[in-house]
């Protein structure tokens, strides 16, 4: 008998894929809308944004608590928002030795961007 | 003597202009995560980022609370997010006859919109 292959699972959750339309196609339903929310509250704080282009602009396209110093708040709260961005989608992480790496998960972040682009 | 010629003021007020360049680019300042972030925040949440999605792809491009039934809030409601989402810089308005019509502001979105696009 064969082994079970491991199954093709997606990277991103389904609570937080990108769901959406562009915003100029059709109103979003409510179960969309509840979706999509979630990851533009989660770049709706000043800090929170702030870490995710320190990420976003990094090396590599990736960093840990001790690349970032700079924003002025203590390394737990650096790690407080960075897992936050990664409950809405928009990071993923890695361990490695002593420390988590995060990196913008693209196709979560370009589909934001394309929801809006349209409008421009 | 000639009369004062109005000055031509922007149209988007300056707290709330496009400012950033693209996240990928380099960490956002403190003073431009300030402004954007705002803009993030006013589309994070549910009920807010459906009625700006219908005002998106209502035709014409504009739409006033009296086309706005289906998203299951009352009038006022529709009224008070409508005003956050103009607050914000993402929506424009003009009062005609009894109704003030709403509009999105092409250049804060596609702003918002490029910042994020160039991830993907």
């Amino acid at each position: 008998m064969l082994p079970l292959l491991e199954p093709q699972v997606p990277v991103v959750p389904e609570a937080v894929a990108p769901c959406c339309p562009p915003l100029t196609e059709r109103p979003l339903t409510a179960d969309e809308a509840e979706k999509t929310a979630r990851m533009f509250k989660a770049l709706g704080d000043p800090v929170r944004l702030r870490l995710f282009s320190a990420v976003a602009s990094h090396e590599g396209g990736e960093a840990c608590v001790c690349d970032i110093s700079d924003v002025g708040v203590s390394q737990p709260t650096v790690s407080h928002h960075l897992k936050k961005l990664k409950e809405a989608g928009l990071l993923t992480s890695e361990r490695r030795g002593t420390w988590v790496y995060y990196r913008v998960e693209p196709s979560v972040v370009a589909a934001m961007g394309q929801m809006l682009g349209t409008l421009g």
